[in-house]
């Protein structure tokens, strides 16, 4: 798909000799004799620079032809910054400012030009830090309900829906590793796992649980078959970058055509492992206790504002071919369409769940892990919390039919770091 | 997709002169000289010939730019030519000798030549006529397994399955046609709606049917967003031929990417509505009564060969992303992988009675109906049938998670009947 003959990393030095005759990039930043580059990647798959001058800064991203995290033993494609592109156009016209504004994509050099968000901080280093961001389940939640409602056939005329569908079916790669590494390693004795001494037994107990292995395997077949809408598809709280005002979606290399509940799910686990490890980030226990109001709190409102947005969407936008306005509104029966909502919006919610659930696991269990975690040096505190965030999120995964609400969850989390 | 500068419909007189140059009919033919060509498309979308001569026959199919059953005011794409062609191999090779043999394919004509089937007779045809076809349900239920499993990602690998459903997803017009005609169309006062004089309240009633209409919506979002395996689109009985030994697949130019339910569930619809018209076409109550028990035991065997092929390729052929195997057998938990089974094959199901229960609606109150009631003529008692289809019909997509098994289905058949 792409050009790759001329491909090579940048680096430091080579970025203002390489990019010092784009005119986007001289337009924002001056002469490239005056910019000043780092590279600040700490991804698993990407370079990534801050170019600065006096006059202004951006951020250069660039694939390289493997993952950063494995090594150069695990080669990958370079198209996943053709696919990032594509997908953060659409993510930007369906949420208006809630993505970085793009200057230059170069398939050949497989290189994004953006704009660099400052003073903004990834999300999940704010959230260990004890920052508050009081505006971020407000601004995901409906994030969340633009996007997947307006990539869907609720919004979108069927032919650009399917012609889409084609073109992200082309992600394999990716879609590839989400379906290895997070719906089938954590539940097997898998050669890149890696969790925290002192978790083998509760590693063991996983592999053996059938009900939630079944769990994985019905999520997986969901993430795999049910091509709903375009999702971020690797939405956790290291792919947002906020301020206390603004907040903003990034690291979307992963997109691809899913269920809904696949992004909302991914997001709350991660609110939610970050609850589950708070106090271990926070030695005065009336902070913990604020900022573990203030994480379920934010999780509710996540979910509360994409129901409220995503059902105005739905009020108000139903124009694809699943919208059916035809059998309802057009019909004196508008009862019937908040009928048809409401059980779809159900749908959603029981997926996010059975994802969230399994969004836990392979963050504890498999290749990836997270800070909230990873950050606490004392391994038998970290182990304990690790074992109470597995408990909930198998709760979450097999019994994901059982929890109507947003607070039923939240009080669920609660008691179970009480036991 | 296709070149189609040069595209001409066939006739009678020109099909030897335009295709007398082919080796492929040649050889089976002999030279054009001796061909005796016949149209006997009655269906609703192509023209359709049998080219014989002393040595053979054969079956030439040309695409119409438009829907012969409406009429050139309705443009239609010869792109499904491709897509019917492309279908018919994966199928043939999915389920050996279970579409006819393919001989030639042109793009530009929009022509595809193929084994003649014969004595074989269209199933819809032959069920009207009394035949007994004792091998079908047995036929199609391995069909239907063989093809739908190794369509998936249980089966096939990952990378070449997503090239297909991107594929697939061009085929956006002949989808459409579905979406529109079959979930939408007959639950709202649709231009191309028809039905007999004497149902009006009837479908007016559907109209006002919120339940049914939520189905219809429910049933039309799985449609559209469950990518889970290469359907053939439009299963009905009119698109199999059989003899009493032999069954075979047709018309598979609907082909796309869709729930497993879908095919199952239209076959076995029209299996349904031959059972509740089978006395109008049989004047003996005894043929009639033997017909009925013939066709309630081949909806069965289909539903029970379905079953039990697809659960062998289950055991023996899941090596997709989708399989599983790591999670369950190769840990000693070949329990673990029956009830995943189990649960799979219970969602196909539900799904089969949901789609099925929309197309004895679509094919009652829609625009494109079947003989079996068509050739009913005495209309009182043809809306009377139709009725009753309807009935039995609402009741499989309202209630379709109240019924555990095929035999609770025919019960339900039977007592409907009798009211």
């Amino acid at each position: 798909m792409l050009e790759r003959i001329s491909y090579r990393p940048l680096d430091c030095d080579s970025l203002p000799l390489r990019l010092g005759d784009r005119a986007e990039l001289v337009a924002a930043l001056g002469p490239a004799t005056e910019w000043r580059v780092r590279e600040v990647g700490d991804g698993n798959l990407n370079l990534v620079f801050i170019v600065e001058s006096d006059e202004g800064s951006l951020v250069v991203k660039q694939a390289l032809p493997y993952a950063r995290v494995v090594g150069e033993s695990w080669p990958m494609s370079l198209d996943r910054a053709f696919f990032e592109h594509e997908a953060l156009k659409r993510l930007g016209a369906r949420d208006s400012g809630r993505v970085p504004d793009l200057k230059l994509f170069d398939p050949a050099q497989a290189l994004l030009v953006m704009e660099h968000l400052t003073p903004h901080k990834v999300v999940r280093r704010a959230l260990i830090e004890g920052e508050e961001l009081p505006h971020l389940g407000e601004h995901l939640g409906l994030y969340l309900a633009r996007t997947l409602f307006r990539g869907s056939d609720w919004s979108m005329p069927t032919a650009a829906r399917k012609a889409d569908l084609a073109l992200f079916a082309g992600n394999v790669e990716l879609a590839g590793i989400t379906e290895e590494l997070v719906f089938s390693d954590p539940f097997k004795d898998a050669p890149l796992n890696r969790y925290t001494p002192g978790l083998e037994a509760t590693a063991q107990a996983v592999r053996a649980d059938r009900a939630l292995k079944i769990a994985a395997q019905e999520m997986k077949a969901r993430f795999a078959t049910c091509a709903e809408t375009l999702l971020h598809g690797d939405l956790h709280t290291g792919s947002v970058m906020a301020t206390a005002d603004d907040t903003r979606v990034i690291d979307a290399e992963f997109a691809l055509y899913g269920p809904m509940g696949f992004d909302v799910g991914v997001l709350l686990a991660h609110l939610w492992m970050a609850y589950f490890t708070r106090k271990a980030h926070r030695p005065d226990a009336r902070a913990a206790a604020r900022a573990g109001d203030q994480l379920l709190a934010t999780a509710e409102i996540c979910w509360r504002l994409f129901a409220a947005e995503f059902s105005r969407l739905w009020r108000t936008e139903r124009t694809g071919i699943l919208g059916g306005r035809d059998l309802f509104e057009d019909q004196g029966d508008a009862v019937g369409s908040e009928a048809a909502l409401a059980r779809h919006l159900d749908t959603v919610w029981r997926d996010a769940l059975g994802f969230a659930g399994i969004e836990i696991h392979r963050r504890i269990l498999g290749l990836a892990h997270v800070a909230e975690f990873e950050a606490i040096s004392d391994l038998g505190l970290r182990a304990a919390l690790e074992r109470t965030a597995l408990a909930f999120g198998r709760h979450l995964a097999v019994n994901r039919h059982d929890m109507d609400t947003v607070n039923a969850v939240n009080r669920i989390a609660r008691s179970m770091e009480g036991r």
